[in-house]
């Protein structure tokens, strides 16, 4: 019996333990017609766009499939193994396809777990809290739970590490596409909802009377749920993928497989025992719930260790990314937390208006980079060190030191079932406080949707940074992977920073991710100008809207529609700009450019996934803390300028920042995938 | 005779023709007593200013000077030659004094050249025009002039290329000063009076009765024009230094000085040669001006390497920085004018609110980062690669390569002369239009000097690109001398992406410019605070003062004060900060993180002062079409939404954005003085 063998077994155990908790939310109770109609035009609308926009990337991924049995791993021309092109071909469609499964399931659930935790907090706290949370788990588990199925099919298969990153290829390039799509969609709705709504007609948020109201709702599930788990679906797999191919050179391909599957345990059993006394506070209990999880998950990889003969210096290096992922969660919640110096200062410069509001949050996002960048490099640097230690005496230092770095952003990821867990479960409450809204539940009830929230946005921000965090270790490992890619393809380079083709790949490659936010930001505001006319419109010709008179109610459809069709149109230009210029990279410049192309945009990359993040999150919060009453509270004029920062950052902390760890894991994936074709064929070498 | 005596003999002659023009400024009227009274406020407000600040520096300075004479080039105690150390010393004091310098005679001439640049308009534009340009040439012909007479100074005496090394470092250190000081003052002041007066109260800008109005024109003259000459200054002479370091091996040292002494005269004749017709167009007299010397400077270093047997391909080098620098500005140029997409979609988006005008204006500066940097990439790899060629056969390929890349900065920067004369036009004709509105001139003359300055905005964005393009491949070939310099000391090392603690050094030095520029973004914040509360303070306690009512005139001097003490209190945390985290990274981290420290900061860096300098810049023009009349035109929702950018925008294009050229030199110039230092003691190669 191999050990590996523990990934699908506990990925089984994950998916019907997610199977399980899915029954159960589904035997709640949905509570009067009016909510029950309300989940259903969300359900139906989220649906809608996920049925359209899977129609679009079906086509996508099968050219591209094609494309891949043509040319992957090497031209079929040319290859002496064609068969591989076609299991390559495979194994992307079918990471595309779990992929694409995990977001819908997500989904599916979360448009359900909605409504019955609006209903259940009628009976308090305790229990709707529950049903939230197991929705979210629902999402996490099945997550992590394929994902990992999906790896140990395609690895027991083919027993190949580099077919299996033609899988993660497949989860990443939908990821792409999931997470800029959804966060375009879910961004135009909400901003067009709060300009119109809440800025200039000065009525509530969720307010039944706002045409934007539903698809606004309809957002969080399909940019916040589907997303962000195809998100960090994508990371997972790429960093178990990772370390495989740096461990193949040293026999060590089966670790990761292992480390992951005790992963899953510890992400089931975190989700089992996370619970929230009476009058407790939701967002200590989940924030608990993940610390146990990383200390369960720490305990088992000793016992493993241990058990199965590893070296301790590997598990040291999963150690030092699992604290690292915490510290940069930390950090994150420091400069984003309502209680905190950051969120409250910027609260306090919305007094002198929305500039100096926008000037001092974003200065705060632009500090609250350095402790997380620094975080990553030290982490890097120390459980490279740790395991350089191993090879000593065997002439592989640099093998061994790059698998543990490989196996530090493991570390980090290792928990992301809990992780996904507690990110899902912010979307479903928020949807239930609009459910509440909406169909007028009593303040109570409302009350306590509100401060289930409010839980959500501060476990947001500890997992927002974990993402962040382990994207940045996984694609170091890949491009290590890369590098070793193309060593194995005869091409030994050192991406030294003073040769000029590496600095010129720097140079562009810093650049990309800029362009991909801004590509993705102006999408969210051409979209979002698109659907304020419409919701001016409604308001204007539509009698007794605005009053909200007895039976008029708005055209929730066409708001959902204006949504799902500019996300469909935005989404795909920018990830496939990323993706081009990556090979035209490659196929001019050749392996070094590459390599410093990819450097350059995971450097930058990073940086503005936190600055975003980072600054969105403090927006938001800054608002919030205002409308508690601060400065003038509700309606003030801070509260103005307030708002205007948390418009500001929508787009920054939804759309363009967690959109770019997907950006550069797919870029990783790609050049690793073409290393050995762009070794071979380049411009620069024909020269 | 030695051919580098072209360069102070050019110096000098740049010097007596500022001279020349300077009496030429001083000879003309300065109008009615009310108007030089106002310009009476204003120089006086400037030479506080720079009193109080050159005064703290002054302390900084001779700290600093007493360190080096102890430390520099290398240890007083273990040095063989400790009289290296005092020259070394005197060199630094001497390249401050000489920046500080620079700075105040332009910010003389400027506060001289502003108010008769008003009463000239009386005689038409052309007067006027004649009058502000010759003002900003004093400034620029006596940044070249005295720098390059320092450097020949310096190296007349000593011949040693390090000791001037002291000599730049000391002009950049006092550069990043007075760029970040003022920096900080004049956006203090512009924001301050602009959300008072424009804003709040709905006065017109430079209206009389505005306490910070006074403030706002001094901060013009320390901001842009002492800021900007200084800052172009240090980049101008680190990229003279850094070129003779690298042409050492080579025996090239007096080519960069031959090369730079043709800058100069090609500076001349451009301001010699610049004028508008009648009914001409100031804008576009200001770019054929810098278009022109561009083209005599190529012409004039073509005839010199022909004639003195220089290798073409080092001319070539030369001509490629050029080039790219006329790209680079124009891209700016294309993302900031008034007359192009970017700026008129962004004034569009006003109508939707401040945020969209925010996302929309980001974004585009997002995108504006992607040509020139990618220009920047490629001007480096062709000069690399046309003078690798020379090497070929001498085994000096990499020297004559890097020494290449330094030729290209030097390129873009010979014509900094004219250059810095553009810039210095701007605040200059700014300051006319204050002195005209205030001092109540005829509406006629008030709209000539509002065509000057619109001019002065279209030269700036041209003039802003080219600083920031030559300040990317000065710091490349600084990061080239550093390297140098690190193998001079023994330490042959490779900056390998691969190599977790040059990684490590990346992450923290791309982190950096973040921290820098949120540093200075927060000073601006926190005394904009202050300065606001004492403007509304006056506008409320005095009495008749908002209505205008005749002699009552508001506290000029408070605010002064105010702007004064907070950006001096401002100025030293930033700049201090990232001296120290230089040499933190250095002696902790060795040879190696310093060198991926320095790389990330010069990634970043370039990234931001680009993105922060373009969007700040089309905000402002966004502004400025729609106050135009478009889209609603002055007074409406969409204006005063587009205000909200515009404000947003100040401290991100004349604070931040600039100061991060001047940041990057200064930390390459601090490793390159160290390395030596370095490679010895740091506490990784202890371990």
């Amino acid at each position: 019996m191999e050990s590996w063998i523990i990934a699908p077994i506990t990925a089984i155990a994950s998916i019907i333990v997610s199977f399980y908790l899915y029954i159960y939310i589904n035997r709640q109770d949905s509570g009067t017609a009016k909510m029950s109609e309300i989940a259903a035009s969300i359900k139906e609308g989220s649906n809608a766009f996920l049925r359209r926009e899977y129609r679009i990337l079906a086509i996508f991924v099968v050219t591209v499939a094609m494309l891949i049995a043509i040319f992957l791993p090497s031209p079929i021309w040319i290859s002496d193994k064609p068969l591989d092109n076609l299991s390559m071909s495979i194994a992307y469609i079918f990471g595309a396809s779990f992929s694409g499964l995990a977001g819908y399931l997500g989904m599916d659930v979360a448009t359900r777990a909605n409504v019955k935790t609006a209903n259940a907090a009628k009976e308090g706290l305790n229990k709707a809290f529950s049903i939230g949370f197991r929705g979210g788990a629902v999402m996490g588990l099945s997550v992590v739970g394929f994902s990992l199925l999906g790896i140990s099919i395609v690895y027991g298969v083919t027993k190949n590490p580099d077919l299996v990153l033609g899988f993660s290829f497949g989860a990443s390039a939908l990821a792409l596409f999931a997470k800029a799509g959804g966060g375009i969609y879910t961004k135009t709705a909400d901003i067009s909802a709060d300009l119109v709504g809440k800025v200039e007609l000065n009525i509530p948020e969720d307010d039944p009377r706002n045409p934007a109201v539903i698809a606004d709702n309809v957002g969080d599930n399909v940019g916040d749920v589907a997303g962000m788990g195809a998100d960090l679906a994508d990371s997972y797999i790429a960093s178990i993928v990772a370390v495989m191919i740096l461990g193949q050179v040293l026999g060590f391909i089966e670790i990761p497989l292992v480390f992951a599957g005790l992963g899953i345990i510890a992400s089931i059993v975190g989700v089992a025992t996370i619970r929230v006394g009476k009058e407790g506070d939701p967002g200590r209990a989940l924030n608990l719930g993940t610390y146990l999880t990383c200390i369960i998950y720490a305990v088992l990889t000793y016992l493993a260790s241990t058990y199965f003969g590893y070296n301790l210096h590997i598990w040291g290096a999963v150690l030092v990314g699992l604290i690292a992922g915490v510290i940069i969660g930390i950090t994150s919640d420091y400069f984003t937390s309502i209680d905190r110096m950051p969120t409250r200062k910027t609260a306090e410069t919305s007094l002198s208006g929305a500039a100096l509001n926008i000037i001092t949050g974003f200065s705060y996002g632009l500090y609250s980079v350095f402790p997380s960048l620094v975080g990553i490099g030290i982490a890097s640097l120390v459980s490279y060190y740790l395991c350089y230690q191993i090879g000593i005496g065997f002439g592989l230092e640099t093998e061994y030191a790059l698998f543990g770095v490989g196996m530090a952003a493991m570390g980090m990821l290792s928990v992301v079932g809990m992780i996904v867990a507690s990110d899902a479960y912010g979307p479903i409450v928020d949807n239930a406080k609009g459910i509440a809204e909406q169909s007028g539940l009593e303040e109570e009830v409302v009350d306590i949707t509100d401060k289930l929230d409010a839980a959500g946005n501060t476990a947001k921000a500890i997992t927002k940074g974990f993402a962040i965090g382990a994207a940045g270790l996984t694609v170091l490992a890949l491009l290590a992977a890369f590098n070793t890619t193309a060593k194995e393809a005869g091409v030994n380079v050192v991406f030294d920073l003073m040769d000029p083709v590496v600095l010129l790949g720097i140079f562009i490659g810093i650049a990309i991710p800029s362009v991909f936010a801004a590509m993705l930001m102006l999408g969210v505001g051409k979209n979002a100008n698109r659907m304020i006319e419409e919701v001016r419109r409604q308001f204007d010709e539509i009698p007794g809207l605005r009053e909200g008179r007895e039976g008029v109610k708005p055209d929730y459809a066409r708001c959902v529609d204006i949504a799902t069709v500019g996300a469909l149109r935005e989404l795909l230009p920018a990830s496939v700009f990323a993706i081009v210029a990556t090979l035209a990279v490659g196929f001019v410049g050749g392996i070094k450019a590459l390599g410093g192309y990819l450097s350059g945009s995971i450097f930058c990359g990073l940086l503005f996934a936190l600055l975003m993040s980072n600054s969105g999150g403090l927006w938001d919060n800054a608002k919030k803390y205002i409308e508690s009453g601060a400065f003038g509270g509700k309606g003030s004029e801070a509260h103005k300028a307030a708002v205007v920062g948390d418009t500001v950052g929508d787009p920054f902390k939804d759309t363009s920042g967690p959109s770019l760890n997907t950006l550069i894991t797919v870029m990783s994936l790609v050049s690793t995938l073409f290393a050995v074709l762009i070794a071979k064929y380049n411009l620069l070498s024909l020269l």
